[in-house]
């Protein structure tokens, strides 16, 4: 197995509501110093198969696909 | 400013409805090499302070108190 970590951010100038309410929350809690919070996701996938190169393109695939909206978000893939 | 990234997945063992509804959506887009998904959340929090330490504290403090459900989830901290 192939283990493989998909980060999925927001592009920069895209609005994050729920970042701004972590911002919001945060301080509440006391938190002083935070300046901002952006929020994403992060999936973590298991392969069977074992080429590297053909596991990334097919990542990109999943991310263009499905697990990204490429309009908006950014994606990085890192395969262990 | 100081960056740092910290992610929050769920722990071993902990079912993941979402993981699971990913998987048979790749499958059903013909992605037949998935083994598991596995999704979480990624936080890019930006803090006013310049002290790492300080802030790896007051980061761990953040996630205890709400960006992590600590029975459920881990979470690691990455300070740029």
């Amino acid at each position: 197995m192939m283990k493989a970590r998909v980060i999925v951010t927001l592009k920069n100038g895209v609005l994050d509501p729920q970042g701004k309410a972590i911002e919001g929350a945060l301080g509440g809690l006391g938190f002083g110093d935070v300046g901002s919070v952006r929020q994403g996701k992060v999936f973590d996938v298991e392969l069977t198969g074992t080429d590297k190169e053909a596991a990334k393109a097919e990542l990109e695939q999943m991310c263009e696909k499905l697990l990204a909206n490429t309009v908006i978000e950014n994606y990085a893939i890192e395969i262990a």
